[in-house]
This record gives structure tokens, sequence and C-alpha cells, in this order.
């Protein structure tokens, strides 16, 4: 069920968009209570939405290019009428939304049909979807696994072709993580790219929005959709809008790619670094660039993280600490008490580290990284063996990806098509994260079309 | 000692650059033991830069707008082979600088002198220039009253007529607080105006450079001449070039004044808001706008401020702490020390302090308020009654200029021409800030010229 086609076949008269919508509806009843990727399912407001777009198209006017086209969102985007959760139980006392966030606005505008809120770490500060107070998300190519987070429901339900098109965030990782878990597509854009106006915010300089999808085309529909100037996003800078969909066919003669070397080409297991060359290799990818300072940059992004989620939930850490998921409490207190020089030394450290990083894109217009250490884990365990060492896989999940989102520049994590040449366990999916220079996204979505037309990414097929 | 006159003088070949600049070493070495304003006289290199302009006139060649004109610079810009000591014992065991800041070359490029280095609070953390390791600045107007500070030593130099214009840097008043204390005029441009490469940080988001000047075309012919994009400081934008000098016989006719109240129509001497008073009047100010929010945006900058300054500083608070001027030591450990929460949220409203001021300038183009809360205390005096309750001087010396600066508006200090009108003791002189909404730094100019026509705005002369 893809995007495209679905939105071609409505548009053409071919099928009607309530049909799509009670079909989606019913497959959400039917099968979402495998994965738990929906926390709320908004039937009315599908069902509403589709006969809209059903009357435009009757009336003889353009239902856009999204036009029928079933989607949900993370639970921290504004869906009028229904409290913003962000993961938490707390906010299950908040005021109803009294408007969609922007981004939801765009997609409506569009004629895509909204079907719900989707499951996610507790205030995003995870990389599991483990919720204590929601359950955990369960990885479609193997239940008993994670669907990585914190928008583990929107990749699972992408995944287990719930919804052709999901909307996550992505503040260290969390796009990228269960894009790589879930097998699947899924844009963090540069940092300022998409509004975050209407959303549940985690930390103002790291926090990014953007699409998931089980489909490349699909994806660059969504975002070309996304895109447009917000006033009320302070992050915003003016942009020219830059569609990305005639850029599929466009083809990398002329792009440079280059593997990252340092700390990309450690800190992983083998599977991770089989994905990256195996890709590398159809990329014709010859060249290693060091990111230099990665571990620190990621340092920096982990302890500004912490200090700002902890200011933001401090009244309710004070009030009624009881109430957070356990999984995220300790980190928000640990964070507001940390010493004002760390957090200092952070920021000043990120913006020398963003500087040095940026210079590497004179040498090449794509860096080709492992979007997470390894595959998905079964939910529960809370160590894994990495460089010799039992970690926590919570945080680890985000060690390729947090250096990359500090410094805001854009990543499309791409998904090996046969997940058993990179030799991870039971064949589950494995991703790639494919780095570019700031307001390139562009050169990513062009990279990736013919990486897919190569046959060596796509969204592999659920076995199950 | 003007410099439009010095320079006019020397380019139509009435005087010999290296003559000027004789008297002024010579008025330097007679006079200056009375005020303190000098850290380092760099009679050397004034000599050469001289020499330099006469045989640039004699070839027949353009020698610059500031030809010949003696100046002299805050002892935190680098000269080019002298320790740059930001009022500091510890830098004097720093390497001497290779390369002189990017302002000292602009003036340098066009043809003024540098005389040498001047006094300040260590670090530019005080607002009285009483310096633990080089001595009190004394103030023109009363050898036995502060001069302010941190810049103290650069508005002393222009209030003792030892040279026509100084450097200073500003980062939470450092250069209003001492012009309102000395009688002069003392530019602070909008955040990202002037260049702060080559000169020793306090506050990245918060630190800027400008000129002071006893005359108002002084002032604008140096600013002119500081103007431009250095893409070494990573705060500049590319801004059009927009030279001052020609608005200053615009006339205000079109210009909407208001006097700013609530915080800045509380917590000061009857001089500080007869002063205001006297300038509105002059202007045709009849509004009052209150500035929202001024206390916490003030509260906001002191807490990024310290914890910003104590990182700067950690590796020798830990290991030489009892080389700091005891006035700046405990406050740095102290902000070092500070919780990340406290930080973060001073962070955050700052932000929005900024979004709420910034509409005022839909209602007015230059809100006028104090300066300073008195004119200059005597040296050594800690305290002062202030609202009923005696507080320390030094932090509250900035309590009108701090609120302003820790959201980046330029500000232009225009001295009362008669300090006796606001009954200020002895006829001590004060100052007001001329405030503009961002870029505009041509508005202040205009203002002030005006004002300066209508004979309310001038340097006090130096009665001693």
């Amino acid at each position: 069920m893809k995007a495209a086609a679905i939105a071609q076949a409505i548009r053409r008269g071919q099928r009607r968009a309530i049909d799509v919508t009670e079909e989606a509806l019913a497959d959400i009843a039917a099968r979402d209570g495998r994965f738990n990727a929906f926390t709320e399912v908004t039937a009315a407001r599908a069902r509403a939405e589709a006969l809209a777009v059903d009357q435009t198209i009757a009336a003889g006017r353009d239902p856009g290019p999204l036009a029928g086209v079933p989607y949900a969102v993370k639970n921290l985007f504004d869906l009028e009428g229904i409290a913003t959760l962000a993961g938490s139980k707390i906010e299950r006392d908040a005021k109803p939304a009294a408007r969609d966030g922007f981004l939801v606005r765009k997609m409506a505008a569009a004629g895509a049909v909204c079907t719900g809120a989707l499951n996610m770490d507790e205030y995003a500060y995870g990389f599991t979807t483990e919720n204590a107070h929601e359950g955990a998300c369960r990885n479609p190519h193997d239940v008993t696994r994670i669907a990585g987070g914190s928008s583990g429901g929107s990749a699972a339900a992408v995944a287990a072709g719930l919804v052709p098109i999901t909307l996550g965030s992505d503040t260290n990782g969390s796009i990228r993580v269960p894009s790589s878990l879930c097998g699947i597509f899924g844009l963090k854009p540069t940092y300022g790219r998409l509004s975050r106006a209407g959303s549940y915010p985690f930390v103002a300089s790291l926090d990014h929005l953007g699409p998931f999808a089980g489909d490349l085309t699909d994806l660059a529909l969504a975002y070309d959709v996304l895109q447009g100037f917000d006033p009320e996003d302070p992050a915003q800078t003016r942009q020219p809008l830059e569609p990305v969909t005639p850029r599929l066919s466009a083809g990398i003669e002329g792009l440079r790619f280059a593997v990252a070397d340092g700390h990309f080409a450690r800190n992983g297991h083998a599977e991770a670094f089989a994905a990256v060359e195996a890709i590398a290799r159809v990329a014709g990818a010859t060249r290693r660039l060091v990111v230099p300072d990665a571990a620190r940059g990621r340092a920096a992004a982990f302890l500004i993280t912490m200090a700002e989620g902890g200011n933001l939930h401090m009244a309710d850490l004070r009030t009624r600490a009881q109430d957070f998921d356990p999984g995220t409490r300790d980190r928000f207190l640990a964070g507001a008490m940390l010493p004002a020089h760390w957090i200092t030394q952070a920021q000043r450290l990120r913006a020398d580290y963003r500087a040095s990083v940026l210079k590497l894109f004179a040498e090449t217009d794509i860096l080709i990284a492992p979007a997470t250490p390894f595959a998905a884990t079964p939910i529960g365990q809370a160590n894994i063996e990495l460089e010799g060492e039992l970690v926590p896989i919570r945080p680890n999940l985000g060690i390729f990806t947090q250096p990359i989102s500090c410094i805001g520049l854009p990543v499309l994590a791409v998904p090996l098509a046969d997940p058993t040449v990179a030799g991870t366990p039971n064949g589950l999916p494995i991703g790639v994260q494919l780095i570019a220079a700031p307001w390139r996204e562009d050169v990513l979505f062009r990279a990736a079309a013919a990486l897919e037309r190569a046959g060596v990414v796509s969204a592999p097929p659920v076995r199950a």
C-alpha cells in the first residue's frame, strides 16, 4: 500500500478516499494489537477528512498530492481536540489541542487522512519505545523485539503496513534509530527546515520533525508537502522551496560519496559496518573521512539534552515525579542539577565541532555512516556487548545518530534491501545514514533513489 | 582636541601626524598619573604609525579619514607584540598577540595612531574599574571617584582629553556605564555589528565592542571606520554598510521617541530620571512605554554571565585562583557551579523577553532610558542606598544597561550637557541611553546629533 499509488487511484476516481480510510481503520483495529504502534485511533477525524477529499473530487477541484492517503503521527504532534501526550501520563491531564500542529495542517491541506497518534518514549527521551504507560511498541519484523525510539510507533506503523506515511521527531536520533530497526526510510531534515510549531518540544536547539515511509517516492512526496516557512517556529529561516520529488530520477553522476571514519567505524556490531560497506560499494564510495571529535560532540548533545529536558519538566519533577516514566525521570533530574560549567562547555564544544565537520563537505557531498550500532534487540533487554564492554542499550542506540543531529545536518536513513548480506541476527533489518551539508536534502534524495534503483536500498519485506 | 579637526589638519598638510602623536604621548606621560587610564603606552608603535601617515601624505596618497588621530584601546584588544591582559594578572604570562585585533586593524587602515592600552575591570567583569592589579582608574571630573567600568580606562582617557577616541567592550553595560560617569559618548552597537575577532572574550552571546568619543561627530567617524563583515567572528552576519556620518544632519522629523517606563523609572536616584526628562523634553517624547520583564531579563543576563565566565576561566580557577582579582574570582566560581536548570531557564526567559521588547519598536523608534542609576561614586565605596535599601554599587551600576544588552539592541549613551539641571552631586556628569531596534544605529546618531544641536547633549567640560 504505497501513498503514491493510493493518491493516484483516488485522484483519478478509481477509488474513493472513504473506502481506503475504512480499510485502513479496519486493518489498524485488526492488527495493531500485535505492534502497539497506535496510542489513539482518530476514526471520526479520518472519516471526515476522507469524505471531504471525495467531495473535493466530486466538485472537480484538486484534492492535493496526498489525496486520501492514510497517515498517523507520533503522539507529540498536536491534533485538534486531543491531548498531546508526548508519551507521558502527566499530559493526559492536559487540555485538548486547540489546533493541529503546522505539519499536520500541511498534510491535511495535501489531502492526507490522519488515522491516529503513535507510541513513543516518554517526552521523546529514549531510543526503544518501551513506554511505561502505554507498553512497549513491538517491531513488525519480530514482535519480541523493540521498534527503536523515540518515534517507535511511527516506524512500526509503516513497517507493519498500517499506513504508508507517518510523522515523527528526532532530537538525538529518534527518527533514524527506529527507521533502521524497522527497515524503512526516515528523513531528519536540516535543523530549521520543517516547522515544529504545534508539537511537544524537548530540546529547542536539537528538535527536528520529519517523515517516515516504506518507499522513497512516498517519503519525497511527504517531505515536499511538509516544507514551508512558518514564523511560529523560532528556528525557521526563510529557505527556497526545493521539491525533491523531481530529483529522484537525477542519478548520482557527479556526487561524491565518502564513508564516515573514526567514531563511525567503531562502536558497533559487524552488521552495522557491513551495511555501510554494502551501500558504499554500490555508491562508489572509495574514500574514508574521519569525522573529528564525534564522540565529544555526542557527549555535548547528551548534556544539553539532559539539562534542557530537566528544565522543561522542572515543575512536574518538583510536584509529581512519581508520574514520570522511570526511564526518563532520573535523567531529567540529573540534567537539571548538572553544573552550569558543563553545559557551557558542551555548547562551546558543539559550536567548534560543527565548524570542523562542515569542512568535510568541501571534500564530499554525502557521508555514509551506520544508523544504529546493531539491529533490533529483545524487548526488556537492558544491556549489550559493545567494543568488549557490557553497555546499556537505550542510550547507545543513538551512538551514530547523536553526533550528526546535534549540529543540524540533514540525514536520510535508508534500509538495506537484503539485511542478510550484512549478517544481522535472523535477517532483521538495519539501516544506514546518508548525511549531507545543511539544506542539501536534494542530494540525499538523489542518492537514495539511485541506490534504490540499484537494488541495495529498499524496505525489506516483513516475513511474519 | 577633536578627531575630525586633527584628521582634517593632517590631511590638508597643516600639521604632521608625528607632531600630533608626540604631543599626545607627552600629554599622556604628564597627566595620566592622575587618572590611571593607561596600563601601557605604545609609544614606538604610535610613532611608527604616525610616520607612515606622514609618508602616505608626502607620497600624495589618501591617509584615511582618521589620519594621525591618536586613540587607545581597552587592554582586551589584541595589539601585535603585547600580551592581551584583559585586566588580569594571569594574562601577563600570555604570549604577545601575533596580530592586531580586527577593529584595531580597521583603525590602522583609517590612519589612526594607537597610543596604548587602557585599564579595565578584570576580565571585563565589573562596573567600577577598581582593578586589584593595576589600581583603580580615576574619574577626570573628580579623581577621588570611579570612572565606571569595565571600560573605565577607555572613558577616562577620552574625558581627560588624552585621546579623542577609544575602543572598549560592553557585555552588560561596560561601554555605557563609564560613558555616563565620565560624561562622554559611547556606542554599544547591535549585537553582531562589529567584529570581536582578536579581542579577549567574556560571554560569547553578550559581548559587544564599540567606540567612545567626547564628540558625536568623532564617534560617528570611528563607528563608520569600524564597520565591516568579518568571518572570524561567529556572531557576524552580513549587513549592508550604513555610514552614519551623513545622517548627523538629518534632523529628527518623523522620529518617534518614548521614555522607558517600569523598571527604568525606578531603581535610580533622582538625577538619573531628571537627566532622562531633560532629554525627553527636548526630543518631544511624551509617551512612556513599559519595557516588560526588564528585571527578569537582567537576572537572566547575570546568570548567563556568571556561568559562561566561570566556564571560560575554569582551568585557571582550578589551578591558580589566588591570582584572580577578588572582585571577580568568587563570582566566576559561583557561576560555574550554578545548576544547569537555572542557566537553561535564563536562556529560555531571555528569548521570550527579547521577543516582547522588540514589539515596542512598532510604537517608537527610540526609547530613552537612564544609563546609570546615579553619578560617579567615591573609589572604595562598596554600597549605596537605592529604593530604600543599601545595595552594592558594583553590580547595580548596570541596572539599566544590562536589560538592554542581553537582547542585543543598539544603544548610544549620550552625556547630559549640563548635569546641574539634573542635580547630580557636585555637578558630576551623567548620561542617558538612546535605544533603537536592531541594526538601527542610524536612527540613534540622527537623534543624538539633533539633541546635540539643541544644546541638551554634549560632553560637559572637566573643571579640575
